[in-house]
């Protein structure tokens, strides 16, 4: 096969025969050419359709699979049938009786061409992963990973030649696999003799190139032929470490799983942990640690689920905001905490696993994404490149909301992006009865415009709080708070139903009204749900959602101001909070742009999916890099006009922007006239601005 | 000055003007024309004379040092005057008030060409070491480190141009000395803001690129202006570790030492060693673990010598036979001691040097030079880099006697190289009164060829022992024995004193003649001195030299017949063993072949001499690797020619070969013709052949 592949490619390289045999490889679509003989593998490589093969052309990997479409596939004006494929040979039928093969597949290495073809390459990818928050993907990646394993074996040591036993190695890498004098980790170097004679100089060895190295890297090396490699794909964020486990040979996802991150225990958000690192000699290392070993923890938790050996890990891709990203890297946050926000690196980071305590192969290669910005981390470098605004004509806005928003507008012409600090109140902190996503938490709410009386739904509960038989199911885990998702639906719904005002102000005549709205203080509220806890909104909930919008709203409206742009085409919710929440309440808050709801989709852990991408396809960690120097950075503080955008999207919608789309689907109240309780609003608005910017300052990063 | 660089070297790039100023660099001998107004190390870059320079033509380094020499250089036809070369500025003064500088001496960067000019770079290559055995280095090497110090000034973080800390540091390095997108060791990540803060932005990055990474390495980083880098050259023998410390900055060799082999506990000679690991588990563990700390040992004492910070030492070159070589890199040398005699590696290998547990600056790399043969180390290509009979065209032997012979042998056209195994009895063992080199040891011999009467010197004793007052001076160390360098002398004296014959007899008929003949079993001895002890030439030392003398004599012919010549040009003895033999002597005995004796050199520590020639350079590593797989192989055990060879070789000076240079300058005794007693030594050869192979078997490597 060696003799064959070299000789293929030489022929091949002479002027095509219009007679020769046509061959369509799917789902790539590549075709061309070769003549009758040529093994489909080769003519795979030749248009650059990626087959994996292992074993180098010996039919004992069984990588190569590919399946023949028969049919007459007028389009292509291909009529491929089982007669233009060569039967199985001696080998092929050898590994059948060993290993098995799937009806319908063929080793590539082995079939020849012999006539007309449509050849598909099985994708792999299926998902078998835990459903999880930060999980589930099930989008098609290219696969070209940074490892790659080669079967090679090994000339004999002669007294005559006498080169090294690794020296030759690296000749018949060179001869069969086309690596050209590839460096060796250090650790390997003492077991090249033993591990080449244990299978009689047959042996399998992960040979890792990316940008950092020009020349191949030989990072592990087994005994006869190793046909497994795993690689994980992992986003740190603050609350918590989202993992898939991946086969870098078939692409498949083994497992996909979440841990918290135990760094909480130093501080719930990330400005607070930058403060114990501030006020710790040893934060910053206690942090690092923790975090590590919950990565560590972690990947012992997916290699259970998949039952795989964490030592056959070979490759590992990390997103994470920047502080995260910083405290991964054993690098002190301090300067994230404070203006001007420098990061310590903002490129994309290449290092090996073990450096960073991550306990792996010993050889394996680790990879981080680059940072876009001070605030907008790799997690927002991987949601760019899981979900391209860059890729395509439409405007596309990718929002992830956390206690930092992460904004990026853009389409193929340009990117811009920003952060904007919308504090935790989305996630149901600085809210009266708010609490985290768990049982008991209240999830949906609507609210009656005539009787202004609620009704809602829990989480852990199947029927509306309305229905029948509600209090006896809601029995067991209670109705305790309210929940990321209903707060905006709540907010809206009072808003649509009139109990509050164009500017959030709630109404107190409304109280005439029901009972429902009540005063508290110099304020009102509204009764959500009379019990053990007693659940309401208040005014300050309300105020406190209006400034987390407003911070969203206002970074997403300045972006589109850059981009010169009125409305966007498509909005993307990354990230937990957008798989929960519904865009149409989202845009009644006034939380994101007008659109067209059918355009406003949720797209989970688009980090992850990034980091994903990334391990899957070094040709995306390019991208990424590419990409993310020609995104322009916004810094929302420097901006004047920052300021007015604010205090507009304080009000519902907004004071000046109007929502057609949302207006088509929603009935929204009418609009008023500017009152003195706008000029109130406004007047309140600029120390609660501040005190905005104080919070922004705990929590920034 | 970036700016001046820059442009400079842009201007240059216009088509020349032949009216401009003709600068010539000694002692490179580079010329070319520049525009008045070019700095003068600009044109030195230009024309690729090295000139160092680690603060980018700010005038504070002080390293770019050059000489202006007055005079009209008819030759060159250039008449260089000091008005020809720019007044001092103000930077340049400030650094001559702060920091001095020698008269005549000016800074490149900011002195500027105003006319002809004759430009010394001077070469800072002093000898600043103690006298060691191994040691003394005064060649002029050409510099190229590896490691390049480069100070830079990093513009400040903008929130407007979110890039990381590190990465502007990056495109400061590419801006101010094209190296385009380094890579950065681990460990320093975490440093990188503080570092850069230290000192207001201002830093000096370590640079290493060499072959194995084509992308530059940040391997090292200080605040401010670091003045001074260091790298270690080392030798690791079987019984002495030999050290250069080095400025990469100036090439001055600051300290140079040794230190015994610590493995000698484990065992004396290499195949004890190999044995040691055979029969114990941890064995490879502990002989790693001890040489290692040896060379850690004796960098601290190099370093106190020469008042060097240890982390100061950025890149560090060992050389060694293949045996030290693999435990040194921690592999296990088992297959170095049975044919193939297989070696795990031969090709050059790049560490980092703490992945070999080597305690110099954390970032520092480590580099060995290629191995040659199982049995030809990266020793003897450090010796065949630092002696070069591939750069020449005349014929020359290269040989490095210590209980392996290695043997090259070639000119530019061809290089060959093989090894002998002559035993440790030309270091004084197996020799019934044979000793190492120490005070008390007889190191020469001279015997009257007519009263057969001997007198001897004796190492720490200036009188030789027939002078007034020998026997009061050698009191103090007495006369315990006899050393290598004597060995050779007393036997080849015997020789041409007719009391041992052309086939190494001591010739029982001589006892009439004199005393000191005397019968010893059936053999006999001659008594060298009559004491305590008693020390004596028996016919068994005679046949230990003889044996010895006979490898590595039939291993020279071997390759001289490969080369297809019958007489050398040039020989060069390197090791020790090679500068305190006399050439005659070794020709006498026909351990060496015929040579004009004015042709025959003792090179020290060539081998060392290599290693630092690798670290000062890196193109003389590109040089021994590509020289080292162009050299042939020649495994003498594989040679059936090599039996007659040997045997011819027992005679002295030889059976076959006539010494007729040798013959003009000594008179040697008359030719026998075969007798009884020859066909007694070449019948007696073949059990000795048999038993020299066993010890071989024991020794080898």
């Amino acid at each position: 096969m060696r003799a064959i592949q070299v000789a293929g490619r030489q022929e091949l390289n002479a002027p095509l025969n219009k007679t020769d045999p046509l061959v369509l490889f799917m789902p790539s679509g590549k075709r061309g050419r070769f003549p009758v003989g040529t093994p489909v593998l080769d003519a795979a490589r030749q248009l650059g359709v990626y087959v994996e093969s292992v074993c180098g052309g010996r039919a004992t990997c069984g990588r190569c699979q590919i399946e023949v479409q028969e049919g007459n596939f007028a389009k292509h004006q291909i009529v491929s049938t089982l007669d233009h494929i060569s039967p199985k040979g001696p080998k092929e039928e050898r590994y059948e009786r060993v290993r098995g093969l799937p009806e319908g597949r063929r080793l590539s290495c082995s079939a020849t061409i012999q006539g007309d073809l449509v050849v598909d390459v099985p994708q792999d990818t299926v998902i078998n992963a835990q459903v999880v928050r930060k999980a589930a993907v099930d989008r098609h990646i290219d696969r070209n990973p940074a490892v790659q394993l080669c079967y090679v074996e090994v000339e004999e040591p002669d007294m005559h030649k006498p080169l090294g036993d690794l020296d030759r190695m690296k000749l018949v890498l060179e001869k069969d696999w086309g690596w050209k004098d590839p460096l060796i980790a250090a650790h390997i170097v003492p077991q090249v003799q033993a591990i080449l004679r244990k299978e009689n100089w047959g042996v399998t060895v992960a040979i890792h190139r990316d940008m950092d190295i020009s020349r191949p890297f030989i990072i592990a090396m087994w005994p006869g032929l190793k046909n497994e490699a795993y690689g994980i794909a992992c986003d740190i964020g603050s609350t918590t470490i989202a993992m898939h486990l991946v086969s870098l040979l078939s692409g498949r996802i083994v497992a996909s799983s979440g841990a918290p991150n135990p760094q909480i225990r130093f501080g719930e958000d990330l400005m607070s942990r930058v403060s114990y690192v501030m006020m710790n000699p040893d934060g910053r290392e206690a942090m690092t640690k923790a975090v590590r070993e919950a990565v560590n923890g972690l990947i012992g938790k997916v290699c259970e689920e998949g039952g795989v050996d964490r030592h056959d890990i070979l490759d590992a891709v990390f997103v994470a905001n920047p502080i995260m990203h910083h405290l991964f890297l054993g690098i002190d946050p301090t300067e994230l905490g404070q203006a001007p926000f420098a990061l310590a690196v903002s490129g994309a980071m290449h290092y090996w696993a073990h450096e960073l305590d991550i306990d792996i192969n010993r050889g394996a290669r680790l990879y981080t994404l680059p940072c876009i910005a001070g605030h907008v981390g790799a997690d927002a470098a991987g949601a760019a490149l899981s979900e391209g605004p860059y890729r395509q004509d439409k405007m596309m806005l990718l929002v992830d909301v956390g206690t930092n928003a992460e904004i990026i507008l853009g389409n193929r012409a340009r990117v811009v992006a920003a952060s904007s600090p919308t504090g935790p109140a989305f996630e149901g902190a600085e809210i009266s009865s708010g609490q985290r996503a768990a049982p008991g938490a209240i999830e949906r709410v609507r609210i009656d415009p005539d009787t202004l009386e609620p009704k809602f739904r829990v989480i852990g509960v199947d029927k509306w709080s309305d229905e029948a038989g509600f209090e006896e199911a809601a029995g067991a885990v209670g109705v305790t708070g309210i929940c990321g998702s209903a707060i905006i639906e709540v907010v809206a719904e009072m808003y649509l139903s009139g109990i509050i005002s164009e500017d959030g102000v709630i109404d107190g005549d409304m109280a005439a009204r029901s009972p429902r709205i009540f005063q508290n203080g110099r304020t009102f509220s509204y009764l959500l749900r009379d019990g053990e806890p007693r659940i309401a909104v208040t005014q300050n909930d309300v105020r406190a959602i209006q400034l987390a919008k407003a911070a969203l709203y206002a970074g997403v409206k300045l972006l589109m101001e850059k981009q010169g742009i009125d409305h966007v085409d498509l909005i993307r919710f990354a990230g937990a909070f957008g798989s929960f929440i519904d865009p149409k309440y989202a845009m009644v808050l006034g939380l994101i742009p007008d659109c067209d709801l059918a355009d406003v989709k949720a797209v989970g852990n688009a980090s992850g999916t990034g980091a994903l991408m990334a391990l899957l396809n070094r040709d995306h960690r390019r991208e990424i890099e590419d990409e993310v120097k020609k995104i322009e950075k916004i810094e929302t503080a420097l901006e004047p006009h920052f300021q007015q955008l604010f205090i507009n999207a304080m009000a519902l919608p907004n004071k000046v922007d109007p929502f057609p789309k949302l207006s088509e689907a929603v009935k929204l109240p009418p609009r008023k006239t500017p009152s003195e309780g706008d000029g109130d609003m406004s007047a309140g608005a600029a120390p609660r601005r501040r005190s905005r910017e104080e919070r922004a300052a705990r929590r920034r990063g």
